[in-house]
């Protein structure tokens, strides 16, 4: 059989400003184990700010996107605007704040924020395609400002009432779920969880990437 | 039954300068799911160098070991130098190249490495008390230096003969061993296995983590 490629969409390395390395990690684990090959790929581009992570602290380093993302990939990157969603058969977006800094303005922005272009392309053309979409923690406020206008797509983020109703604004209809649950948009094709918005530790953290993955890679087989 | 603490000794973040992601983050994986407190630590100095993780080319940005390591460890991470051996029931050191260029200095001085001052005396401190040390990849070199000229340490970090025979000028016994499986050292309760110096993917690193992090338990459990 085949192996199924599914994209990573990364978004720099490290929860404070770039991709939660444990969701990002664990995504690639449970991906490979099931046979899947990862095609990691993020933004070329600078990323928001860098934080120190011990202090919390904004630092005055810039820092590029796809480099920092390089990291959690071990080299083997590709950048966002060269990615054809044709060559994937699914996708999955991890958390961290990068997701809301990087490959969007949500961070900022709230509703009113903007996507990058080549991310927008790519996860438009994948949902146009039916393709699975898969994204944790955090990163489904991206997908709600992208299709929430047009589609009501049904995503979690757990169950913070704040972000949950600017999701809402966004268009998205929001469905509170436990860190070990995911939601799962079968006529969009989606699959949302919570992980660090919830979790208490890494555990956990598993539990949800590990049912989303095998989801996605299910979905790839029901076209 | 009280929760074991295991110290988790890292040096920065991304495989070419600092702690390899995939390994360090499923050894916190797997020790949380077995119900053990990680207790993330790393030197607080400067990294010997920072490497763009895309093109694999040295960079002129500094950067600092404990504060890219938080980055792993979610912030809550603690300076080795004021580590406790008394506090911890055992320790794991995850490879990336990082491990021979700032907890020693072995990827530049060869067997002539010198150890971070605060990283040898913990390390010593613990091998005097007799608490399990685990050694990922090119870890174990590290362990060479710091015990071979007074104990003959049995290691592994897979079979590549120069390393090996860097590992045995430092007064170690290399062992060679496949990606999945663990080389004990019983007289003095180190365990090594050897992730990326073999291994194909993370599936692979997964293997030989899980099986270090439960014999690592298990002889906190005999002592």
């Amino acid at each position: 059989m085949k192996r199924k490629k599914i994209g990573v969409l990364l978004a720099g390395c490290g929860v404070m400003d770039g991709s939660e390395i444990h969701e990002a990690t664990l995504t690639l684990y449970f991906l490979d184990k099931s046979g899947a090959e990862c095609v990691c790929t993020a933004p070329n581009r600078d990323q928001l700010d860098v934080i120190d992570h011990a202090t919390g602290n904004p630092g005055s380093q810039k820092r590029n996107v796809l480099v920092e993302a390089a990291r959690i990939a071990r080299g083997k990157i590709v950048d966002v605007a060269s990615v054809n969603a044709g060559d994937l058969d699914a996708i999955i977006i991890p958390g961290g704040l990068g997701a809301a800094k990087n490959l969007c303005t949500f961070a900022k922005d709230g509703p009113d924020c903007s996507v990058d272009e080549g991310v927008a392309k790519l996860l438009r053309e994948l949902h146009r395609r039916q393709k699975p979409i898969g994204a944790l923690c955090i990163a489904p406020a991206l997908l709600a400002r992208l299709f929430g206008k047009d589609f009501p797509v049904e995503l979690t983020i757990g169950f913070d009432p704040g972000t949950a109703s600017a999701l809402e604004k966004m268009g998205a209809k929001h469905k509170s779920a436990n860190v070990d649950e995911i939601v799962i948009d079968h006529g969009n094709r989606i699959v949302t969880t919570p992980c660090y918005m919830l979790a208490q530790g890494i555990t956990d953290v598993g539990a949800g990437v590990e049912k989303l993955v095998n989801k996605i890679l299910e979905m790839t087989n029901s076209e």
